[in-house]
């Protein structure tokens, strides 16, 4: 293993990197559908790491500044290949498999979870991986090595594989239609005025340095500020609803988010055969907690390959899959 | 009345005009939160109509490029008076009363509603009016000429007075956890990938020329851009989910919105002892069918006044209740 292979998760938001030796951990906020500076980004990773070869997996194909998933495709593949030079890139598909001549371009699709489940596989075993990161859920089960998942976002989604909800990104209006608060169930406002990143701010789940996404209103990240974004959730402002009442709000999010996971991984758990979760991303204390609820063992990535790592897992499986194929394993 | 004294309703997304005639009927787009032209636009309406009196109720003070309602209510005011003069302008509060002198300015705060109730009451008596917009849905008890509603969005929230969904803006992701589809439930999408706007539109309730709000990816808003839009939902585009799948996600995401106003509806007519509802806005149909399921006799605002005022009913219950006051009614 060495730091000259490198894996590239490219996400709609982020685009994540790792070494297959673990040791370059980089993770890059890079919304694709504004003015992106991915191409720039990636030319100037080129120059500085000097990969030689490039192991890619990607969702971001699904920002809807493309007209359909093959134009997304079609636009990051041929971004990442201009960086890096195409004969040094490898693509990795929704099988968790290195794209052949005959594949098609769509298999690309969002498969930055196969990649992952493909390593989880052969170092783990059997065994639902759950990455929880910062804009949706992943919830693959993986028998002998291969993992069952649906191949497509959409698939996934009618089989609760995915769960579009994450630890930063998340519009809290997406999540609670109501909250409870002191003087009764209130209503929500459907404006996008606050994210799951100002609820695990206020909670103590990430640090003002792991915001690593825009907030709603564009403000800071401080304290105050997320406060004030969770309280315009219930269209109020920090006159109208007191600390503890926000406070309260950030943890029925997290309530939410804790169940609606526990529920999808049951319904995954119960239709595979499965009892054991592998825990990976941002929102790993999520994860840890709804296996609890079900009475699941879990293992954590963070505690086996660290924290950093862990949020940028299918970057490092890309890279860790790439450096066995070339080293004949 | 003359077409001298004009309503202005100042929304967050929407700016919304009147005369007291109901001969002029504006409905200008100037969303707040990012370089508003709310201040030419105004200009340009003070030299265009010469207004003699100008009547004002506002909700956009709730917009997160203010800090605080009351930096959001001072923004708009000093907007009005410097277009029009501040001479000719009223304000209307919470009440449904003119601003006098001892009134706190934050009375003016989310008080379009109390100036449609004024009218209602008048020229109605009691009912439930009920004014489903693009953006939310007012239900306002009106009992002997006086609404009986809380006096801030907050407290409305907690009293199902104010559901936050419309007929336009409203992500979809905010009123749909799961669509049922012929395959079985699917989770959607918590992203902002296509709001209420596209949903009316393919089931035929709005026109194309009605889609006064941008889209939800900045693209077109033909039936096509609007399909491709509801499929992201599903994390799909068009060649994964059929013409019809779009349409079942579309009525259930009208009979979500149906049922919720309904429960609304319901909860502050056990609260009132009301069971007579007047409709207005762009959502009259919705209000129509929840009228419908819960019993209750519906008048409606497009039948009495006409469609055109309906949809920008605060703005010409200001200008009309200016109007009386002039003539010392």
């Amino acid at each position: 293993m060495n730091s000259k292979i490198i894996g590239l998760d490219i996400g709609g938001a982020n685009t994540k990197l790792a070494s297959s030796d673990g040791r370059i951990v980089e993770l890059h906020y890079l919304p694709l559908w504004k003015n992106t500076r991915l191409p720039e980004v990636l030319k100037e990773i080129a120059k500085r790491l000097k990969p030689e070869e490039v192991a890619v997996v990607m969702t971001g194909e699904l920002a809807d500044c493309f007209e359909d998933k093959e134009q997304g495709i079609r636009f990051i593949k041929e971004t990442v290949d201009s960086a890096f030079g195409s004969e040094k890139v490898s693509y990795i598909n929704s099988q968790g498999r290195f794209q052949s001549e005959a594949d098609s371009l769509r298999e690309l699709a969002a498969a930055n979870w196969a990649a992952s489940a493909r390593l989880i596989g052969e170092e783990v075993g059997d065994c639902i991986f759950v990455d929880v990161g910062s804009t949706t859920s992943d919830i693959i089960p993986i028998i002998s090595g291969e993992h069952r998942a649906g191949l497509t976002d959409f698939e996934r989604l009618l089989k609760s594989e995915l769960v579009y909800a994450g630890t930063l990104r998340t519009n809290l209006a997406a999540l609670l239609e109501k909250v409870k608060l002191e003087k009764g169930a209130c209503r929500t406002s459907s404006e996008l005025f606050a994210t799951t990143a100002d609820a695990y701010l206020i909670l103590g789940k990430i640090e003002e340095a792991k915001y690593t996404c825009e907030t709603a209103d564009g403000a800071g990240r401080s304290r105050i500020e997320a406060m004030r974004r969770i309280a315009r959730l219930v269209c109020a402002d920090l006159s109208e609803v007191g600390e503890r009442e926000i406070y309260e709000i950030a943890e029925q999010i997290k309530e939410k988010q804790v169940s609606t996971l526990a529920e999808a991984i049951f319904e995954v758990a119960e239709r595979n055969g499965l009892n054991r979760i592998v825990s990976a991303g941002l929102g790993e204390f999520l994860i840890q907690e709804a296996a609890k609820r079900l009475g699941f063992e879990c293992i954590s990535v963070s505690g086996r390959w660290g924290e950093e790592i862990s949020k940028v897992f299918p970057a490092y499986a890309a890279a860790r899959l790439l450096a066995a194929e070339k080293s004949g394993n």
